[in-house]
């Protein structure tokens, strides 16, 4: 193991934790909330600590797979324990676990609170709070790579463990670029939602925080009814905004180098606003009846379903109260997520659509031996050792998920509650069912539970492998003896 | 597609039918029930449709994996409409898509009843019922394989299509001869069963029921609470039995051929053992508190561990009443299911070995990559195309399951009914929780979704594929070309 270069990368995460620490005090000078020492001190601490493990750096820069994991699920946890300390020293939390909780719900992008009242927040904790999202919705080892001059070729294995779809689209050949590229479309995009919600009337406080928490497909809002309370303009276009977040970032790469008939061709964006689609017509005909017009059934409805499908999690309603059927599809879709090489987490309808396709042709392959058609997957054939990878990836997933429902099911909850927490949480979503549902909050779990449920924040980020490495006993057991 | 040989499997299946409903006729002369009338007026039809479908054997005797997978799928569904007449003619069950459930129900060993009243029906019927679990358990075409002189080697595709399991343990090389043990240990196993019930006092109707019914692993009880009202020494027999059917066929056959050290060495037998004992541990500390002793506790949860690992679903109380540490357990038991090549349904233990194997084998690739430890299972080694065969087998399970929920919360039960309604039934279990819970029964349900958990026991019972291939347009598109 590579210790030097995982350090390193641990001091430059820190010390950007440090500088981003700054739009906090920012906030607080505009309202005058005395919360912002708390961050002018921890992004100070940040720096310092950050400067003493990177100011060297080190002689080997290689990086294989295996540092790649694990120096990506190290920095977020560090990532997440400094991020935290704001909120427990100034007691606006005043349990640990709770702000750790909040701040790893926050940069995984799920949207899970514990808190009951979010309106008693300061504002410098709510910009913070919405900040974490954005951070985390691309992921900060990708901005690292964007701005970190490094030589070597390896840092593909960084770029692979943090982002999230079964292939990586590197966009062009150099990651350094590609990174940059996929950054420079994140921020303008989340300008653009900024200036709309502004154009609408809103408030530029909740203009920023949300547009934070649609970009990151985050999900915490600054209400504690959510969406609830703005005004149709406003939710129509965060429903816009949290839906195109969803989609694979290479689809508006592709319309930037102006190629729109490639970029139209994809069979990933094209299945996931057609499953939008579906979802939302279907679930606007089973709940037709609860809302005075159709109209409004149906914006209500693509509120809903977008802000699932990407694994947003924003809500304008309590969707645990619809009928059984239209909450199964709100569940299918918090397992098919966005797209691949978006800022949504999820299954990834990439990998849906794979698991799908597959099936199907094996049951023609059965009626058709001697048919040797190819499988593709966009235009590409899908070799074996994807589908292998696909099928490891979606055992283990289940894997993860039972085991966690099975260690929070101690607490003896409804199996409701139990279930749609690990999957509202493991997916990045927010918001389950029952004890979980849109209108409740995470904080009656025990420090157990809770741990678990960071786990599988943690792990549905990075999409398993980096966190199961990290915990892996022979990780570690196999680096001591290399060190001996 | 070879639709003659595909017409001589039916008729042989409907003859044995016929052939079988000799047994309810004894027990209705026995008890001078008039419902035996029904099944020998069914029976002689069975005999006459089979004489007229199968005494000329086709020219053609070549079974391909499409046809024999036709072939299966079809035969359960002629069966089972078969088998239901009775019921319903006699009126016992008046609808007969509920007398078609509880008959499908029987055949695939599932277990669940649309009934709310068991002893309401007579001897005859019971009977019936519970031969049904014995009938299907070991499966029909195995037993016709193992009576009927077919010369070509292609029998294997039929037995592949009906046993359950990723891999198909031909004991032998000659199916037939393989067929024909299989049903030597089955039937001796049962008959012990029998005597060691009778010598616990048992009434010899009840000792012939529940044998049936834990040979087949199915669940159908003769009495509405199950198998409560049985002494511990009983239901200690049933337990024992209801595990012993769970495990590997070929662990018997080397028993039986003194091979005891090989058979010693079956992973998955192991695993089974290693799982049924951990659970019941876990449970048992879980709920000590419902119990007098923990000697009770440990007895009472093995029953309940036994039946459901196994997907027999015989109980001696309700564990929906169970905490959900316990409850979890159970669902989680029902996914497993028994040992491949048993009589038992659910994924199996070697599939879940296997995906757990596989999985640990990635993480470590991951750590060390350029390790080439091969990955196997009992000793032999495991190739891509068996991994990627249960991936594929995982994910349609998981669609099959994800859909026949959807159709199901069309009627707006609560998600837990609808959910483990349809794990219960594609596992083959019996009782699910809540509205389906061991108490319960599936009665409530409206024609539509009655239509699903059918179709989901037969797929489950099946393993996917034949329902599959049967229900795919593709396999009729095709057959019609070519007989143009």
């Amino acid at each position: 193991m590579n210790f030097g270069i995982i350090i390193y990368f641990l001091g430059c995460i820190l010390a950007i934790e440090g500088a981003l620490m700054v739009l906090p005090c920012i906030i607080a000078l505009i309202y005058q909330e005395t919360s912002g020492f708390w961050f002018l001190g921890i992004g100070c601490l940040c720096g310092v600590l950050g400067w003493l493990m990177a100011h060297k750096k080190p002689k080997n820069s290689v990086v294989y797979a295996k540092e790649g994991f694990v120096a990506v699920s190290l920095s977020w946890i560090v990532l997440s324990f400094f991020g935290a300390l704001p909120f427990w020293l100034s007691r606006e939390i005043p349990r640990f676990e709770d702000a750790l909780f909040e701040v790893i719900s926050g940069f995984t992008t799920t949207g899970s609170s514990i808190l009951s009242d979010v309106e008693a927040l300061s504002h410098t904790m709510l910009a913070w709070r919405s900040f974490t999202h954005w951070i985390g919705g691309m992921g900060v080892l990708v901005f690292l790579l964007a701005i970190l001059p490094m030589g070597a070729g390896y840092n593909i294995h960084i770029m692979r463990a943090e982002s999230p779809g079964p292939v990586v689209g590197k966009l062009v050949p150099r990651v350094k670029t590609s990174a940059a590229i996929l950054y420079l479309i994140y921020f303008s995009m989340t300008v653009t939602e900024i200036i709309l919600l502004l154009a609408s009337g809103m408030h530029w406080f909740d203009a920023i925080c949300l547009s934070f928490g649609s970009a990151g497909t985050g999900g915490f809002g600054i209400l504690n009814d959510s969406c609830a309370s703005y005004t149709v303009l406003q939710q129509v276009i965060i429903t816009i905004f949290i839906i195109m977040f969803g989609v694979n970032f290479n689809f508006y790469y592709l319309l930037l180098i102006r190629k729109p008939k490639d970029a139209l061709k994809s069979e990933e964006v094209r299945a996931y606003f057609g499953i939008i689609l579906v979802s939302a017509l279907l679930i606007t005909w089973n709940i037709r009846d609860y809302f005075p017009s159709i109209l409004t059934a149906f914006q209500q409805t693509m509120f809903q379903v977008g802000s699932i499908i990407t694994t947003t999690g924003y809500s304008t309603l309590d969707f645990d109260l619809w009928p059984s059927f239209s909450k199964w599809i709100m569940v299918l879709l918090m397992f098919i997520g966005a797209c691949a090489g978006s800022t949504g987490g999820g299954l990834k309808v990439s990998r849906v659509m794979m698991v799908v396709k597959t099936g199907a042709r094996e049951i023609q392959s059965l009626i058709h031996p001697r048919s040797v058609k190819v499988l593709k997957f966009e235009g590409k054939p899908m070799d074996s050792s994807l589908i292998r990878s696909l099928g490891i990836y979606l055992a283990m997933y289940f894997v993860t998920l039972f085991v966690s429902v099975l260690i929070i099911s101690l607490e003896n909850y409804d199996l409701e509650t139990n279930f749609t927490a690990v999957v509202a949480t493991i997916n990045n979503i927010g918001p389950g069912l029952s004890k979980v549902g849109a209108s409740c909050n995470f904080g009656f779990f025990n420090p157990l539970s809770k741990v678990v449920i960071m786990f599988d924040m943690l792990a549905g980020r990075l999409e398993l492998f980096p966190m199961l490495v990290l915990f892996s006993p022979q990780t570690w057991t196999q680096a001591w003896k290399i060190r001996k």
